[in-house]
């Protein structure tokens, strides 16, 4: 018998009408002859609620205490979850982290997961039962409750199917799937059928909500397809899945706009080994998140570099950057906050060329200022004025056909 | 060093001032050089919303579910005041039944004790920390999550200072002690400052509410000190204890009145080996629990039966008595609900006779019509008119004086 995974987040869960149609959900799947395992969240804002508890009483709060707070609230969802089941005529049964042994390390409130003890879920499905386990949160060898940070509940659901060979994860949120861009910035975007790992974890990294970068990437490395679709409709949503050869015809496959960076560049900078290593270390020890990075040899003995980060740290990053500089000898720093980062994704780029050179033809064309040029394998970032932004996005979604289905674009 | 258990019921953790007091009461007991365990119960009103929360779901939810959903109440209150200890200064960790192992049977919502993990709790008392364990919860063998029940916090408590060996158990209420008889039955009530075990296992079963009896009897299984006092001040409360030779001494510690029971007679039942057998265990399984029982035999062939149980259960005493009344040839049935039952208690009425006496003499004194008489060892409860019980109540306290602290009562 065949096994889905099917995970409902916070607003799936609000109340007991949400509860009730997510157990319908459920009940749907079991009527189609699978076994179920829904793994939950936390319902609406009881997360918030505990932890402005918290912070009452300490602001500061020990990370230990309050995973083992928040991870109440995903306990609170599964439990009724199950009653609910029950009282529709099926019999459920719900489990915390800790009962599953979902086993992390002890990172309170990132914590990572190392081993699932599938047994006690396969007895209950082998039951009859639908399985409804907490997701977000773990424990670790000393029997701590631990939490798996932003996204934990996508990660718990992945990692259950992968742990549970279930031949599917449904990840079930309030929009309908993934699109080529955000629809809020371009109208015409169009739901994505079916996209790679690798493409969504691009995504993820350039802001894309949806979906979590360590949810995708337990699903790459343990081969889990990922269906993200809506709670709401019935309809398919997007696949997430392995690069599969149709793929590859796609030149680019989504677009990204992030207006919240600033850029910061650090100019005559000792051009010898280790400099860059001290900057960067110096940085991760302030908690300070860098993306983007550009190093340019300026001559025998100096560079330039610079990076972007969210302006959320921009503080913090400058106050970095002023206690290493001397050690590295920069000579100036400046710090741009009007950019905006747009960058398109496509496994296609592997095995064809030509997008780049259509995507700086079709900025020049439109007379957008292109400040500095990023690339991975699948993906070209570029940074423009904060105020041309918009305009280069929307530009190269129809350069690129991002608002036709897969199938009818011709730069197939 | 000694170990003391302090227990919080959920008004004095209602609030994040009241979880500051509560761990300022844990903190004077570090300071006086004490290894301080709390266990502490859901805040306020949080039970009743996860209850309401759930018979939103499921008007009759599995009671393994409902343990699973009321359990997170305890584990918010004690990680919060883990945070808040912290914050004060001093070292704290939470933990909860699951993760020292308070390991229970499986009859989830009534579950019972059967052992506990101390080695946990010890270790983190050695390093210095304050422990505090969620109380009201346990698990079973297979790991599921179980509640003990009413006053399962008390029970909890206990039973960690009797596996602790702890000095003594103290228990924070919203009272300041035990009283001779409830204050708002007779004004001229006095705390007790000692008290048995046996007799306080009495007063329990008579409704005086306070303390469950099931943590009442583990105290005197385990031969552990009780306090109850006051969380708003600093005095003295009562302790509960084995029994002392001063105890002796004293003819009654305290009375009581139950106006919520009602009277169920059965005439001419078979007297026979079996008859009130099968009657009670047909109540029994009508989950009616049943008070007092009163059986007089009218002939070598017939007796007449009557007990009384909560006229909550009267409804469900009187269908069951229906359905056993012609196996047992029961020739009639009657009920009485306007029915007061008085009672007096003290370990002092082993050593000593003339307590009856002066109760039914008092009780004549004032023309107060006594319907029947049970008694236990160290208890004689009259059931009277429901509207002669208050004055009956009142002219025994005055009688045994239940008015005066017990070193001044004449009748010593």
């Amino acid at each position: 018998m065949s096994i889905v995974v099917q995970k409902f987040g916070g607003t799936s869960v609000a109340d007991a009408a949400k509860i009730r149609k997510a157990a319908g959900r459920a009940i749907d799947a079991v009527k189609s002859g699978k076994q179920v395992v829904v793994v939950a969240s936390a319902r609406g804002k009881q997360t918030d609620q505990l932890v402005a508890d918290a912070l009452e009483l300490n602001p500061n709060p020990p990370r230990r205490e309050m995973d083992m707070l928040l991870s109440t609230g995903e306990q609170q969802t599964v439990s009724l979850m199950a009653m609910a089941l029950e009282h529709m005529g099926y019999p459920a049964i719900s489990f915390t982290g800790t009962q599953i042994e979902m086993l992390t390390d002890a990172a309170h409130s990132r914590a990572r997961i190392q081993s699932i003890g599938v047994e006690k879920i396969h007895k209950q499905l082998d039951r009859g039962r639908i399985v409804i386990v907490a997701g977000f949160q773990g424990m670790d060898e000393d029997g701590n409750i631990t939490t798996l940070g932003r996204g934990g509940s996508d990660t718990s659901a992945v990692a259950l199917a992968a742990a549970l060979k279930a031949e599917a994860c449904e990840i079930y949120t309030d929009v309908d799937g993934i699109y080529t861009t955000d629809p809020r910035k371009f109208p015409n975007a169009v739901k994505i059928d079916m996209i790679s790992y690798d493409e969504m974890l691009e995504l993820a990294s350039l802001g894309a909500g949806v979906m979590h970068g360590r949810a995708i990437e337990f699903g790459k490395k343990y081969n889990v397809t990922i269906h993200v679709r809506s709670s709401m409709e019935e309809k398919q949503g997007t696949l997430i899945t392995h690069e599969v050869p149709q793929m590859e015809g796609i030149l680019v496959s989504g677009a990204t706009i992030q207006n919240d960076l600033a850029k910061v560049g650090l100019l005559g900078v000792d051009n010898k080994p280790g400099s860059a290593a001290k900057i960067f270390a110096h940085l991760a020890a302030s908690q300070v998140i860098v993306n983007d990075i550009i190093q340019v040899e300026i001559s025998e003995e100096k560079a330039n570099l610079s990076f972007t980060t969210e302006k959320a740290h921009l503080q913090d990053a400058i106050k970095a950057i002023e206690e290493i500089k001397e050690e590295v000898h920069c000579q100036s720093v400046f710090v741009r906050e009007d950019i905006s980062e747009v960058s398109i994704v496509g496994v296609g780029m592997r095995s064809h060329s030509g997008v780049a050179e259509t995507m700086f033809k079709t900025l020049a064309d439109k007379k957008v200022n292109v400040d500095s040029i990023t690339t991975s394998e699948i993906r070209i970032s570029v940074i423009v004025d904060l105020d041309q932004g918009q305009e280069a996005l929307v530009a190269l979604c129809e350069a690129f056909e991002l608002d036709k289905p897969e199938d009818e674009r011709n730069n197939k």
